[in-house]
């Protein structure tokens, strides 16, 4: 069900086909050096989540540039990764059932695996798995640090439960997931600096408990691209988990304008290649791009060189360019980049990703064909 | 890079690995067999969009019960189709670029096949490639009923066009395409009676304009399941393309809602069954499906058996269920089924479907496993 990629290495820019994902792999690269860089002079750990890449062939540079090993959201998700090559993976969620956790303790004959725990009936059939498979299984308490999603409550909870994993044998206390994902996407520096505050307090008080009582945390993991700074500078995180950074998004920018242009460490550099594929008034082009090619969580695409245009009202494979405020207007065919809303879950819906070297440039190329491998991978 | 299947077929239902998108196999029947009735009985031919299940397998169900082809909404969409046994295939969409106009033209000596046009600049591009490979390719000319989106204006503007088509000997004009696709989803029957009666106006005006001209309209195309009933009795158009009808979704069910019940005929076919993967307080627990395992353009999920529960803030791989509102508390990896909010674009997410025989029954039994053999056919 995979299907035929939209071009091949060696093409031309003007040959890729239609809606199509591109990396600007200048900017890509730059993203990839500017974080390595920040967190080796935070003397931080990187370990990159794969949910937003779902490819291993990115989390092996990231790896080459020292990322400690992957993130990642599901069983699956890890499966695809080892499979490419990835040597060390953490599953950053609860796992719950016989057949995943028996697929995460195989998979801990292959690679290094951790995976995170927030209830004390998660540890057993955990434990069991590792122990089946003969693999020992490194384990992060979550904690809720704000986001109110998954983990327990910071303090005793947290230690109860840490206990609770350090009896087992097959399995190995590592430490704390004290991810805040609300934070990363509070349009100010401001309100983000208060949310980590609270998560850092939250975590440190945790750290401290496990410590009194005997447990000590290789691993204090958290952190994204919306707040990396502040987790690294914390003295409480010592591995980030940042992963849009390597392409950002439209909704990341917002954080961005909302700060004055001070959160512009990173570049754009993923980008839906579309088509117009009608041009019906001289106000409305339509491109071939809409539900099943960008996600909508987080607002519509945005147009990138065509001042004016604004995407709306997208259907299954429709999106309306609005071009009252245009000076320029796109012909029948021609060529149009969109910077998509949420990068993650709208890398989910392609199979490729189309590396472009020279971006932007009239020797654009296409120089690298990569699967999206993990792509649609859920369990 | 597709996806193992999360289960197998004669697996207990109990057994089916989550995230999974299950089809409740007796009611998706009854509403196949519901829609073949109705159109017979109306005396109108039935063109199903595969764009709603991208699976040849249902396609060929939908030709054994009297639909005379499908249509779909990209080419890749058709060539799957063509693949999977569909002999008559439909691509209700403007098709832009010389590789697509290739590949449509190389399908046609396969199957029968058509395609929409709105722009005159459009057409040569579409004989050339015709006559490359020696296929007829037969065309629609698409006009704007009202959604604003692709087509050109009913009357004059559409008569002109469909002459240029019937000028080219590799192209046959075959009718028109006047899907009024807004009105789908306007919640009450009387916002949708007035949007079909101004569609069927234009449409019909049109139709008469062709005939005076000496073309005649062999298919006069549009309908979704939201207005079929409008279409058919109108006495225009002979070809309905509703898709949605097989599975129903949450945004549907509001349509009902706001009629008061009578927008019932079909029923509720299409779930996602998730897992509880966190309890971290009695009024919250945590799923394992987010923005990759349902589309959110119209609205959150339903959730399906448990009273008082409301899905909320999807994450990538996670949805809240606030229990406030509940008397059942879910336990720590107990299944839940949810109704997708809007079916085509979550189909898009998932690999296979899972066919569940006596579904809510204690012998329910996964029956069969079928792919989405067109997912991620964006080209």
């Amino acid at each position: 069900m995979a299907q035929l990629p939209p071009a091949a290495p060696g093409m031309a820019y003007a040959d890729i086909d239609t809606p199509a994902l591109v990396i600007d792999l200048d900017a890509f690269e730059r993203n990839l050096k500017r974080m390595a860089d920040a967190v080796s002079k935070a003397g931080v750990r990187l370990r990159p989540h794969a949910k937003t890449h779902k490819s291993p062939v990115i989390g092996l540079k990231q790896m080459a540039l020292g990322a400690v090993g992957l993130c990642c959201q599901k069983v699956s998700e890890a499966e695809a990764m080892v499979l490419g090559g990835v040597p060390d993976v953490y599953v950053s969620n609860e796992v719950v059932g016989a057949r995943k956790l028996d697929r995460l303790a195989a998979l801990g004959r292959q690679a290094r695996v951790m995976v995170a725990v927030d209830n004390e009936a998660a540890i057993a059939p955990l434990a069991q798995a590792a122990a089946r498979h003969g693999a020992q299984v490194r384990v992060l308490v979550e904690i809720n640090v704000g986001a109110n999603r998954c983990g327990v409550e910071p303090g005793e909870p947290a230690v109860a439960l840490a206990q609770a994993v350090a009896r087992e044998k097959s399995l190995t206390f590592a430490g704390l997931q004290a991810y805040q994902g609300r934070a990363q996407h509070l349009r100010t520096i401001e309100e983000r600096k208060a949310a980590i505050a609270d998560a850092v307090e939250r975590t440190g008080r945790t750290v401290r408990l496990l410590k009194e009582s005997g447990l000590s945390c290789e691993v204090v993991g958290g952190a994204g691209t919306g707040t990396y700074e502040l987790e690294s500078a914390s003295g409480v995180y010592n591995e980030l988990q940042a992963g849009s950074y390597i392409f950002m998004d439209a909704d990341y920018a917002r954080n961005k304008k909302a700060d004055g242009g001070r959160f512009d460490t990173f570049e754009h550099a993923l980008f839906v290649l579309a088509s117009i594929m009608s041009t019906p008034t001289p106000e409305r082009a339509v491109v071939d791009g809409g539900l099943k090619t960008f996600s909508f969580d987080a607002g519509v695409p945005e147009v990138h060189g065509l001042a004016g245009a604004v995407y709306e009202r997208p259907s299954d494979e429709h999106g309306n360019l609005n071009l009252t405020a245009c000076n320029e207007r796109p012909g029948l065919g021609d060529r149009i980049l969109l910077i998509p809303g949420h990068c993650d879950p709208t890398v989910n819906l392609h199979d490729w990703y189309i590396g472009v070297r020279g971006m932007g440039t009239a020797q654009a190329r296409v120089e690298s064909v990569w699967p999206v491998a993990a792509r649609g991978a859920l369990f």
